[in-house]
């Protein structure tokens, strides 16, 4: 997963400022490499790094770049290999000048562009689907006008792509045509903010105008915004664990607010699955909203089980191979005083391979509560995303061919429940036709190999 | 404020990482710098840098660490001087051997002290009173036992002390004999656990015994663990504010869970100042645990107005003045889907300057509440803290010289309400004339030079 | 100016510290980048970083790099920018499998080979002249066997291009066929090493076997070493200011000992320019060997004027504007008990622009020399240099428009002498159609746009 | 060894640059640490880092102090062990205000010292003579001016101890009556240098004034400068290794030239040791001025046997056990072209355990040298340094217990010849009486416990 920014700002020094901003409120979306990319007077200047937004920029690096367009990037390891090459927005020069390329998304054919590149005698620099995007481009607008070269470009794309490139001075954002990654618009005063959730636009104190549709295009050149419809598609496929877990619950999303989605999750969650107990606690910070909701629809009162190492980062290291069973409890800790001989509901927004729940469920019994009801903000997950996210393979995900009943018993709880998918579709209110599910339906929106399509 | 760690464990070689562990859940304690002692076989040796508990240690450092005993430090910047120099424990070594000294309050004497010893031509390589405690110290150890030697040096002493001290090889814990400062202890298979708040012991897999008393030490030599009174107090001085705001909710404090107190505050203020509305929603985190507690009496729904970026740190930058506005709107956001058209009422623990309570109340005014209540988790500050927390000075503190009426005006509240002192103490459950209260009251416990004492 | 290491080492984990002790000795060609690409099992791994040798790699590092076959770089700033997107040798996957370039010399087509292939809509991540020859390697692999694919890639390459290549785990050596930039073999016990220089075999215990000549490739691959002529040319184009100046004076190239032409050098400017003085100094350390030849040849005493500071490096700053003026002084001082009422000889390899120059004159005249007299190790340098030695341009050599007496003047000394073309040549002894002079005469061995070219 | 130096400059922001070129030209003195510290307006500001000069200081931190006065140091760890702790100016706080102490020296009487303050119950931060020295100046200063108090310092300490030293903003420079460590005074338009050698002075652009003699102090205060006499002391002992080896040539100590002096001990020891050669070359760089000499009286020809790596420096990392063999290769190699076939003199201007000679000796006979001849600028060293050098133990000195004709052999050198301690005397041109020779004769002109003293 990554988040992707554009920014026009007329107030050219101020441009790398309002990009740091809005990266730094999608540092949620990526924490392993940043970087900015600004288009100046005659070229585009570029600053990445390993690490958070606020570990690789400094008042002196921002403050040398300038200009009205710029893109940014943060970028979450999908892969495990951390490398600076793999950190974008990636920077090309062509024939047409200077090209930077934010991308969030993932090509499901990547490897058969690349390997009709290689086919022409070409070399690849990186191993990210970002090259490939950039050196389509290039060709594309060697002999096209922005627009067409915007068609051609996605006529040769699957899988999602969110997009925001600079072409020399010009910044353009573009939206795959199912949508599967979240891009909206801003304006301010000094210009116009682009990225991939609502509250980076809230934190550089623009006003969110709307979302970028499915297809469209927006270009902003010398100053003059235009939205350009690229590409149709009936189908949608809006990501649906971005309501479920990725995104901030401040942002609005396709038109439906995060937080609101994951409260009436909880609410449902509670009528679908109800339990005798004394508490809902939510597993921090993945089940606060959800939990909340339960606990105001069931009317169980709603207290704190599980309390959280607000410092612990990517930084954290474990030292000792044998101190590994310290893990979660380094995280965070059970609250003794609350959840001793109580019977305790903990809801999460979803189990991914179940370890940690059961580490949880664990430390919560320890701390002396009687009994330990699990709940689930989603139906199990059980299919791999190839759209973004990176979330395990098949075999690592609990559900993909374990029962409930099963994975009740390997987590330890004295009962366990999901949301449905009728409930998660009420919760969300988007038709299902214009969602992504195939993590937890299996059933995917485009084709991919070895998997079921239902377009 | 700072928190100090003490711990004895038979495996010579898990000690650093069992310190470590305990230093990381008191983090939010001190961000400034951290460092660990441990008593090896012939001496002590000792690591310190500025920065997070995972900054200053890895893997490496640890593994060169060896011996039973030893004590950490987590030091929080009071003076705003940030130096290596002041980095704790401090190391020294005397004619009777090595010394560690981890050091949590602050000597109101210390000038006094200070002055004494440099009288004798002496010359200090700190600022920190931790230098005077090991000077003392050393010079008390040339002619008594540890026992003795502790009496002298606590009769020296003003002010709030909780110690955790390596004399060689032997692990020292005392506290002051009015007991500021927190101290308890756990007990593991693998030895003994000291800490400032209990949810280190808990992070080490230790089992919680119980607080240190004022004025007790706890002397492990040889395994042996020994509590022996040093110092009689029939006064107590337990500082209120680690239950309002310093310690972690999942500690327990001189026998009151910080959880249980918060939650009780946020009732009580719920009965003492009702206020017709929509929903209730904290200040995050800080007023978390009470707001729980405030909609629970209430009866108002419980729902986030605010989202706070889990990425805001010591290490993030303010690039650009002109941007010093954004402050508060890039480290929270509002959640205008639950706060549009709303009564709203939010919980902070305690209203310092009132510059932050200003920005958030304009910031939720902005996303479309109709009304925004203030409700303040504790009396108000009016007098400055001499026992380790910085809390600026008289003047900065908005409460010392204005009435509620003004307070409110000046942050832009539709009405504002403090929790009473009997409020307070009611949710504390501790008697008055065991806590300190001097923030509140400006009544000192212990003389203090130009404030009133009221033992 | 660069320089460049192939090592084939059987003993796979020894390879990556084999390429670091060759790269270490020709650190003097190039401070700010070092870069090893070994090719393991499966896949090529690199690390590149800004910087020295020593601050690039440490044993972590090395440690995890294994493999028989390994190219290594290290880089001089041509350009002033100074960014790892530079550095060196080049990764790249292909079709083919992987590809590391490491290379040194100068494209004078490099625009218009770029040209052509973005005119095929392809981007470039760098600005380097090393992804132009990736890229065309790539191309040619695709459909040719290795020595067909470096016919034609040498059929498209026009200027100075000394290389080490790995294709998949093949290692590959190339020379231009005018042989521009030195590059020469040795065999060791373990395997083969090539560098550009014989300083860098010495370094790892290899023996010598001979240069590679211009226009020869070296295969080696499964351990088996092989010549192959790539190309013809009657012509050759050795550096001759790899002689003058550029290379380590320990090292052999073409056949020449780089001490031993500077000593002669040094020899013929006193028989060309004698002087009545009363000692002879070096201007450290690059006049050190031709004064010393001087001394010999002329009878006057050798005694050294200047001292240069050990620890200047790269690394300096020169603190404040105003100190500027220092800048000579902090890196050489005069020795007064030498120079004082004397009349002094100073020898240089070379003059560039001429502000050191008058700067050392000035510093040797103020320690009390009598007579500063100034002796040049080569012809005046003209013409700039477009084959690999950043050398400034050509406004900024002070002799590309200048008469003697008018830099004497400039330069402030008593009487300034070069060595002629025929006594270098003598110096040197390669015939001078077998040299790169262009420098000196501003004839270029091949065609350079708007300049004179000679063949 | 260590270097230390004193600044006072008119222009208060010009200061620590000044302090910073100084200490820049003393590098060869100690590049473990560097630090400074200047006397402000109301304190004294210091930094310190481990590292270069050029690596410690940059224009940020140097911008950041402001004063007439400064002291700073270079530190080359005596003990192995490497901690910031031990960095220098060491800054303390006492009842006469804030003190600054740059020490280069070694007090024989330190435990003493050190015992009889921690029998008054004192404890030590660090472990370094220089704690010792600012303590007890602190505690004269209480009763005493300034001169008394040093006059009372100086009778407490025994041992070397060239001083600098801010008390507030007075600055003070003073030499042990002994005078073993050299220090030196310059004039210069913005006010005085103070160094330990007159290189620094030079660096500063400031003019040479004379020696501090031993037992002299200088003091400056309001611009006012002042020599004192501390102490008396027929006896000098000013130590004959900063001639031989330590100083840079270009300085002048205690009136004699560095360079000469080296220069002239080649001549020496080429009459009282002739050999029958083709070459004479020096171990670089150590033995350059020295075999300069030799080359000149003996009428051999003067050429290089050996290149030393320019890049070779304290970051220099060995990467693996096995290449352990490569240690001497790597940071200098032969020139073969010139030793081939030849009787080759080496100079070195002293042997300390041996072992790089004899790698020496087989690189230069393994690049075709018939024979080897070694020449030692110095008499054998026989016994340790107690007044500041490092040179190990007596057990690892070479000629501690060894013939010359057994360390011949060791070495493998077809001859061996030292200088006389006569030849020594004669090319330094001081009393035999005034020199400290302990490390040749075995004979300390100051008690040492277990060696022989003569006085």
């Amino acid at each position: 997963m990554c988040g992707i920014v554009g920014v026009y700002c007329e107030n050219e020094s101020l441009t790398p400022h309002i990009t740091y901003y809005a990266l730094f409120s999608l540092q949620h979306r990526g924490q392993e490499s940043a970087g900015i990319a600004v288009a100046g007077n005659s070229s585009i200047t570029a600053h990445k790094g390993m690490g958070l937004v606020t570990q690789v920029f400094d008042e002196r690096i921002l403050s040398r770049m300038n200009g009205k367009a710029s893109v940014g990037h943060v970028r979450y390891s999908t892969t495990g290999e951390s490398r600076i090459e793999n950190a974008q927005p990636l920077l090309v020069r062509s024939k047409v000048g200077s090209i930077a390329v934010a991308h969030n998304g993932n090509l499901v054919n990547y490897w058969g562009l690349r390997s009709g590149l290689e086919g022409e005698g070409r070399a690849f620099l990186t191993d990210s689907d970002t090259e490939i995007i950039a050196q389509l481009l290039s060709a594309c607008l060697l002999d096209y006008d922005t627009v067409e070269a915007l068609k051609i470009l996605d006529s040769k794309l699957l899988g999602s792509y969110a997009l925001t490139i600079l072409v020399n001075d010009t910044l353009i954002a573009y939206r795959d045509p199912l949508g599967f990654r979240p891009l909206c618009i801003g304006e301010a005063d000094f210009g116009y903010v682009i990225a991939s959730e609502s509250c980076a636009i809230d934190a550089t104190g623009a006003r969110f105008i709307r979302d970028v549709k499915p297809g469209e295009a927006v270009i902003i050149e010398d100053g003059k915004l235009e939205f350009v419809r690229i590409s149709e598609s009936k189908r949608r496929a809006f990501c649906v664990f971005e309501y479920i877990y990725f995104a901030r619950p401040d942002s609005i999303i396709d038109g439906k607010s995060v937080y609101g989605v994951r409260h009436t999750i909880g609410r449902i969650l509670a009528k679908e699955n109800p339990v005798d107990a004394d508490m809902v606690s939510p597993v921090p910070d993945s089940g606060t909203t959800s939990s909340i909701g339960f606990a105001q629809e069931s009317g169980i009162q709603y207290l704190e089980a599980l309390i959280k190492n607000r410092y612990v980062g990517r930084t954290f290291i474990m030292p000792e191979q044998r101190m590994r069973e310290f893990s979660v409890r380094i995280k965070m800790n059970a609250v003794r005083s609350n959840v001793e001989g109580k019977k305790v509901v903990l809801v999460d927004d979803s189990i991914v391979r179940g370890t940690t729940s059961r580490k949880i469920v664990d430390m919560v019994r320890a701390a002396g509560a009687k009994e330990v009801h699990f709940r689930v903000g989603s139906p199990p997950i059980i299919a791999p995303c190839y759209f973004g996210i990176d979330m395990s393979t098949r075999e690592e995900l609990i559900a993909s061919c374990r029962s409930i009943e099963e994975i009740r018993r390997t987590i330890n709880a004295d009962s366990l429940a999901y949301l449905s998918l009728d409930g998660l579709l009420e919760a969300v209110g988007i038709d299902e036709n214009e969602l992504c599910l195939a993590c937890l339906t299996g059933k995917y929106p485009i084709p991919v190999p070895g998997e079921k399509c239902v377009r």
